[in-house]
């Protein structure tokens, strides 16, 4: 009993060691990532389509629910770029924006999201976030920065420009260009360079002059703060927001009610799937984060408890007017940086959001989206990463289709059926792949016990006895491919009487495989020629002792093939395949 | 040019050498097709849900098109038990039974089927059939038999149960079973049994009685027409339609009109998941039973021209009122045994079942429904198989799991939702295996150049060395197992310098798996432990080469791990890493 507990609320454990020395770590971790994560939480909420204060909203509670049920330390959750566009391409599809049904059904996206995320994690299901690859995820997050780039060009512009993906983005940005607010332009260009120059030259001048890597880290991810603060002031200064200058407005002070809105079960059903999406790409993307920021520090976690500590934090957003959140990177580059050394940190985050929203709201109304926009393009233009695309294809020719693909599809028709089509590509391209294995005709390296590839090398042969070696599992999407091979390659040699099949590289042999392994037998016995195996490995043999295939084997099984050879080839033709052992 | 048409056009390469022998076979095996499939072909277009004649309409143009595109000498098309069942269900689901709108959707469904197996087939897409596994179509099958046997009760029964599961039939049953009509069951029941006898115990006794096989094949075969024939008899003599039998009524004489139904945009689109479900089952099924006829008379098949043949078979069937059609099981062993030599024989039933649709409908008119009912029940039994489930269960729980977990959603849900499960039960199961793969920590065998797992044997191990030997390729699905089980290994070895990855079962390292093993040599490099890799097969080293991870690899690559294990091993502990090469 006590022992779950632990493995489920993982806080109980820490908060037993938890001293002075951590805690003092862990409230300066939280007081500067508070201050850098309030401008990003009102930026992605713009993006996700909502009110500024819902990402406000979800970067207090979820961070809560993740510091008990999570396991990095350093992980910080709330609001995150990809996250927040794929909410509102989901989202879009079934309310419009700026109405109250678009507000709840991007809270039942959460809920669903946390919900199916909880599920999978009391299931132990951690292992479903495999059926993506990584070019897939790759080719994913570039499409995503390009297309939260170009969905925030409007807000720099002053101008209306609705669609989730490149094509209607285009053709807005195309129809709507005249109406461009020179003024906001104005504000927000200069903010846009500041903000390049921090992000990409604040570093190495800093680290000129010397200062550490760690203050470093954390002044570069100052840019967007100053910038809002800098561009506020001169907003209400100047009184901009009478010049057409478009603001974040009125954020209401307070903490949101803990209460879910009604929903309809129409509305569950449409949002199913990019639930599901959400959920894995939010898995994903948090727990390879996680991976990498505990790995540093030779810190572990566990991939099925992150499941449930961002489940409930999904869970604990949708119940707090906030929308779907994950492990967000700069917020936990900073935490790391920062010193946190629990997920206390996370909590005491929370604290610090939780007094800003329920004192400093009035702050942001005179906050321009146009910064707010500067600052989300600087930030996603780091997921975009074309050397990896150039790699990928280099090194695998389906891996890079499935790269290309999934950003072609992202950009095209937008980031939900981007991400389905990547999955989609991933396994199909796997399965056709291993659906032609390589193998090879082999042949004996004279006076050696080697067997090679006859096509490659010098080998010796002899026409009664053919060895063919698979170099792949045997399972249903190659058995087929299997029959056909064995049928070709006995068709070609008329004076045929010992089959060996080598056996080296199977690691595995499904039913399916088995059947075709029995309609080969069959076959081979009505031509007049015996099937054998050879190199079987012992997990695969210990299988086929349990299937009756051995029994209709109509030739034997050997432990290497220099030994079958030996024994085949040694044997005089047409004797009584019952008398087939020589005495050599 | 003419290449390609020969290709695509096989029907141009036996025409060229078609004679008067070829003639006669052709045209007396379809001679006797004609007269089995006739009962056969009405009663699947009931279980379909369509009237009799679109039974006889789907068995003319198909078969035409089929034998000029499709490549099997002997495979017969036309309305399968299957496939009608799944029309039924997909139609039910966006059209009500008898009315206009169900025969149109039926049509639609068969003509987005055959444009989907058409697509596959330009696109030479027949591997994709290779994503569903044997186990899952053998439960499928199994699963679809009970639920055509238990739908067809009603008719024996005389009474209305609608519904396309298990659930629904039971309950249907339950509730109108005080309505059995007991004239239609004094009629049935004995027409089940004589059908029962004729299948399971006059082939034995014509086989004792010295009759030869291809005879007795064909004598059983015509159980069915037998018992219609009789019963038509009995219930024109007896007026029995009068009694309350129902009976399939008139049937419209005369060809279909070629054209296509109006359809709209919306109920192609509710019809395109069912119609590539059917698309694939079909194209499985079909080619399966095509392959095993081919296999007996040491002919071959081209399943990627077989997607022609059973595409335009479909399309041909839309257009001429009929509905979706595969290659059916007796209709084919029929053609076989009855000694068809080319695909000629299939456009002669053609031909025999249109001058029997121009001319003797009207003798159907009194056959009784209960009749065609008990001739599909004794034919459907034949595909419950519990046999196959019981050897998949002991001869792989995975498989096992796939095939009963597809039973099971059949049953319960119906025929799309049970393949759309088994569909997604093979791939994950198949990931799920492959996404842990079995590996071994290995020693050197004392003596001798050979490495077995330290578990299981007893053998030589380095504190400073640590070999790993992993079964399994490397890809997405267990990328981050590996680094898992890498690091898992390194915590437990405090003392370790080498560590070598040992390959000689990975046949291929995708993108995602490249980037695993970046990563593991990254965080070892950071421990201070050298990476190294053994026995990596020819094609993976081609595919690293053109990556840069073997500039990264901060160890070597080895030929085979015993000669890592000598140089590693003589090493002297803490020199320096460029000075490794010993003079031994």
């Amino acid at each position: 009993m006590r022992q779950r507990l632990l493995r489920y609320i993982p806080a109980i454990g820490w908060l037993r060691r938890y001293d002075r020395h951590a805690l003092g770590n862990d409230v300066a971790a939280a007081a500067l990532v508070t201050v850098i994560v309030i401008p990003q939480s009102l930026a992605f909420a713009l993006l996700a389509g909502l009110p500024a204060e819902a990402g406000l909203y979800a970067s207090i509670l979820p961070c809560i629910f993740y510091a008990i049920f999570g396991t990095s330390n350093t992980l910080a959750v709330g609001p995150v770029a990809l996250i927040s566009l794929m909410s509102a391409a989901a989202v879009g599809d079934v309310a419009t924006q700026g109405t109250a049904g678009f507000m709840i059904a991007s809270i039942y996206l959460a809920l669903l999201s946390g919900l199916i995320l909880l599920v999978m994690g009391l299931l132990r299901l951690g292992f479903l976030s495999n059926f993506i690859s990584h070019p897939v995820i790759s080719g994913f997050i570039t499409a995503s920065g390009i297309l939260i780039a170009a969905s925030q060009m409007k807000y720099l512009m002053g101008i209306d420009v609705p669609g989730d993906n490149a094509v209607e983005l285009a053709l807005g940005f195309y129809r709507n260009m005249d109406e461009t607010s020179f003024p906001t332009l104005a504000l927000g260009l200069p903010a846009l360079a500041f903000l390049y120059l921090m992000r990409d030259h604040l570093g190495p001048f800093l680290a000129q002059i010397k200062v550490s890597n760690r203050v470093s880290v954390i002044l570069v991810r100052l840019g967007p703060v100053i910038a809002v603060v800098v561009a506020t002031i001169l907003v209400s200064w100047l009184n901009l927001a009478q010049q057409g200058i478009d603001v974040v407005g009125e954020v209401p002070a307070g903490l949101p009610p803990l209460a879910l809105p009604q929903g309809s079960l129409e509305l569950i059903q449409n949002l199913m799937v990019p639930a599901m999406l959400i959920s894995i790409v939010t898995f994903v993307e948090s727990v390879s984060l996680a991976h990498k920021l505990a790995a540093r520090r030779h810190e572990r976690i566990d991939p099925d408890q992150e499941l449930l500590g961002l489940g409930t934090a999904n869970i604990a957003s949708a119940f707090s007017g906030g929308f779907a959140v994950a492990g967000g990177f700069s917020r936990s580059i900073i935490n790391y940086d920062a010193g946190a050394r629990t997920p206390a940190a996370g909590a005491f985050t929370a604290i610090g959001i939780g007094l800003i929203t329920l004192f400093f709201t009035p702050l942001f109304s005179n906050l321009p989206k146009a910064v707010l926009a500067a600052a989300i393009i600087i930030s996603v233009l780091s997921l975009v990463d074309f050397r990896a695309v150039r790699e990928t294809w280099k090194y695998s020719r389906h891996d890079g289709a499935a790269l290309v693909g999934t950003i072609g599809v992202t950009l095209v028709f937008g980031v939900i059926p981007g991400i389905l089509t990547g999955i989609a590509l991933s396994l199909i391209l796997y399965l056709w792949r291993t659906s032609r294995p390589h193998s090879a005709l082999v042949g004996r390296i004279r006076g050696s016990e080697a067997f090679r590839n006859i096509a490659r090398h010098d080998v010796e042969t002899d026409p009664r006895v053919l060895i063919l070696r698979v170099d792949e599992s045997l399972y249903f999407a190659n058995a087929r491919y299997l029959e056909d091979r064995v049928f070709t390659v006995i068709e070609e040699q008329p004076q045929l009487e010992e089959f060996i099949l080598m056996c080296p590289a199977v690691n595995y042999i499904d039913a399916s495989a088995l059947d075709s392994l029995e309609a080969i037998n069959g076959r081979l016995h009505d031509a007049g020629i015996r099937l054998h195996l050879s190199e079987v490995k012992g997990p695969v043999m210990d299988k086929l002792n349990q299937s009756r295939f051995l029994q209709g084997l109509n030739g034997d099984v050997f432990m290497t093939t220099y030994e079958a050879w030996c024994e085949l080839r040694t044997k005089p033709a047409n004797t009584d395949p019952g008398a087939v052992h020589p005495d050599s």
